[in-house]
């Protein structure tokens, strides 16, 4: 059978990973695919760039809009990033009528819901596996695999950035700024950080699965978002003392009232797997109603395992192009038709547990008037920890774990005790989930 | 759209949990498939019990043959377990150009290929999501998730009544015969637990596995299989105090002269994942050339962990029926046409490193005489370790961590030193894993 050429937009590492996977396994992918995958045109805007890429056996443009129209393509992979220009030349692909594939999770969170329609218009897909986890195939596993389920919640690990700088932290001892930097040196960061290290990025990623999870549109702009700045090493030892971990989560959950959807640190126990999941990995967890909790663990980064899910997708849609649309798997698992609108709650209307650090003053009866503040509230204490003062100070830090309460209820009640004399400063609050 | 009949073959723990998840999430499952997936006729030997488990809704036949070529079905679903009617039924089935959903993993190891042929040329599908590690979606991720790889190996807990014994054996210090009497109680073990202890179920399961891995056909047969029916709970102690756990695992591998099958009480080092994985939970770590490793963790058995991948096979085959059979993916992810017939090596060509445990008279040259044997084979010594005696013994153990050797270098070894006049008895020989 005749090979599907595909058209990469972009030249840079993904770009380069995915020429080398599908040139160094073509034979097995053949073998599984049925039909050869060849990469047969690129469009970058430095040709000299893509031809030390991609070597001499591909036509180069310049033009990217020519590329996605080129007659002969039935695949564009969207390798070039960013959201503007990306967006204009995915609806122009689809337009003329080519499958897409990105690992643009960015351009996913910020039109994906356009996209998705423009596509199903058009009866084309629009494949997306590498936007999320890297190599794992967590959109498969979601879509497809889970598809009995009717999912409570999903918990993720997935920004290998921010994960490895908290493993650091954790491990070494680090502060914040020490493990940044190392993580920088290592290529694990960027030279502007923000992006990983505000949740940012976890934000993209959390809204795409999100969608996949409950049916509803992708929703970035009410993805609450925290990131690892203000994390102080003091707070992860004392986690640690409490038996729990600190990492930074996106979290997904259907609510009485609404779905939450909301990356920050947060405190797990430490029993749990997710929680020795160290460093650039990323980790996803799932709760269905039928399977139970499941753990997919793997590289969330990196040419090599970013090709690989990319390549996947590249192999699926190969299978499917002359299928039926009906044949295929929507995009968001549920059909369009089928999404519903569940409300995202606000940070105020989540329920979870929290860690509270307070510096007070070592004195009788603070103790009792914080926890008069909070029994007023009706927010109960799961445990409490007290270290000594240290020398020649009269002050010190006491922390609680409280059970699950209403964020809005446990802000006021902070602010109240944030007004007793005995507290010095503002009150630490990380969030903590038993993912159980 | 009308909905999709299906026909089951069983009305067991598994059968049941289907109906019930199909009853509860069929406006979410009808969401994705884009069509209601029905059960409306049932097999069974015993009619008054599927009526108790299937209630008023559905008919039911106990001539299981009438049943698979029922003209309104679709889709038969096998779920009475057992290899020989078993078999018969679902050729039938196939032979009637219905398609196929079973958990039956006895029956695939034993004749998979037979029945994915004859699935192959009536251009009907054969589905098994459940036969391998129960609700995780891990035959999804090998055939389809990881299809850019070029895998070098696998291994997996997809025994949870074994990891669950050696859970209980290491977390409670327990013996073997305790904890396997614990996991009888609690209803995890069966009655005769050979099938699970002695590992033959965990080949199954692997055989199938490493097919879908290398694109060989199932080789049950071929499998080395040795259970935990003699692990000792000095052995997991020891083991610990060296940095490693003792893993029941099934591990797949390719080298260099073919490909390894086997299934055996294995060494991990306790900081991986896999070794925190405890009680029934199931896990797989896949090792693949772009993606690096990726790990999958859930539960490996139960009712609706199984019948969560029933139903996700159940509507994969529903999306897929209409399809031409070239849009589908392979049986065994590569196309039979593309399988290979890459030999299984015998164990005593494997490549493994060992724990080994000698009972030694106490005195002087011992460890001298081992070692010399075992320099003298080319076997070099990772890690040492030797109790002191018991008081008033003039008996110790010494145990030793190896390189990696052949199989037969080392037997050969061991035979030798068992030959040593102050080598007591015979030595214990567990192998052992890195899994990096």
């Amino acid at each position: 059978m005749e090979s599907i050429k595909i058209a990469v937009l972009g030249a840079g590492t993904v770009a380069g990973g995915t020429f080398r996977v599908l040139t160094r396994n073509q034979e097995e992918i053949a073998r599984r695919a049925g039909r050869a995958i060849e990469i047969t045109l690129v469009g970058a805007r430095d040709p000299a760039k893509a031809r030390a890429v991609f070597g001499p056996g591909v036509a180069i443009q310049s033009d990217l809009f020519a590329v996605v129209e080129h007659p002969d393509i039935e695949i564009v992979l969207e390798l070039i990033g960013g959201e503007t220009l990306a967006r204009e030349l995915v609806l122009r692909a689809i337009a003329a009528g080519k499958h897409v594939v990105t690992a643009n999770k960015a351009l996913l969170a910020h039109h994906g819901n356009e996209i998705f329609a423009a596509a199903q218009a058009k009866g084309v897909m629009v494949a997306f596996e590498a936007a999320v986890g890297g190599g794992i195939p967590i959109i498969k596993a979601l879509r497809e695999g889970l598809t009995a389920n009717r999912l409570s919640w999903l918990a993720g690990i997935i920004n290998g950035t921010s994960n490895f700088v908290l493993s650091a932290m954790r491990s070494e001892g680090k502060s914040f700024a020490m493990a940044l930097a190392e993580a920088k040196r290592l290529g694990y960061a960027e030279a502007d950080p923000s992006f990983d290290i505000d949740g940012i990025d976890a934000a993209h990623k959390l809204s795409i699965l999100a969608a996949i999870a409950f049916g509803i549109p992708v929703q970035f702009h009410a993805c609450y978002t925290e990131g690892i700045g203000a994390l102080e090493l003091r707070d992860m030892q004392a986690a640690e003392q409490l038996g729990y971990r600190i990492k930074l989560l996106g979290i997904a959950r259907r609510a009485e009232r609404g779905i939450e959807l909301r990356v920050h640190p947060t405190l797990i126990p430490s029993r749990r797997l997710m929680a020795s999941v160290e460093g650039v990995t990323n980790a996803i967890l799932i709760q269905g109603d039928a399977v139970g909790a499941t753990l997919y663990c793997g590289a969330g980064a990196g040419a090599e395992p970013t090709a690989s899910a990319v390549v996947a997708d590249l192999v699926d849609v190969t299978r499917l192009h002359t299928a039926d649309p009906e044949n295929r798997v929507p995009h968001l698992a549920f059909r369009l038709d089928a999404l519903v609108s569940t409300p995202i709650l606000s940070i105020d209307d989540v329920e979870t547990s929290y860690y509270l650090r307070l510096r007070v003053l070592d004195r009788p009866g603070v103790l009792a008037d914080v926890t008069r503040i909070l029994a007023d509230a009706s927010i109960s204490i799961g445990a409490f920890l007290q270290h000594e003062p240290e020398e020649n100070q009269d002050q010190t830090d006491i922390i609680l774990l409280t059970h699950r309460a209403l964020e809005w209820r446990v802000r006021a009640a902070i602010a109240a005790i944030e007004e007793l004399d005995s507290v010095l400063g503002s009150a630490v609050l990380i969030r903590l989930e038993e993912l159980a």
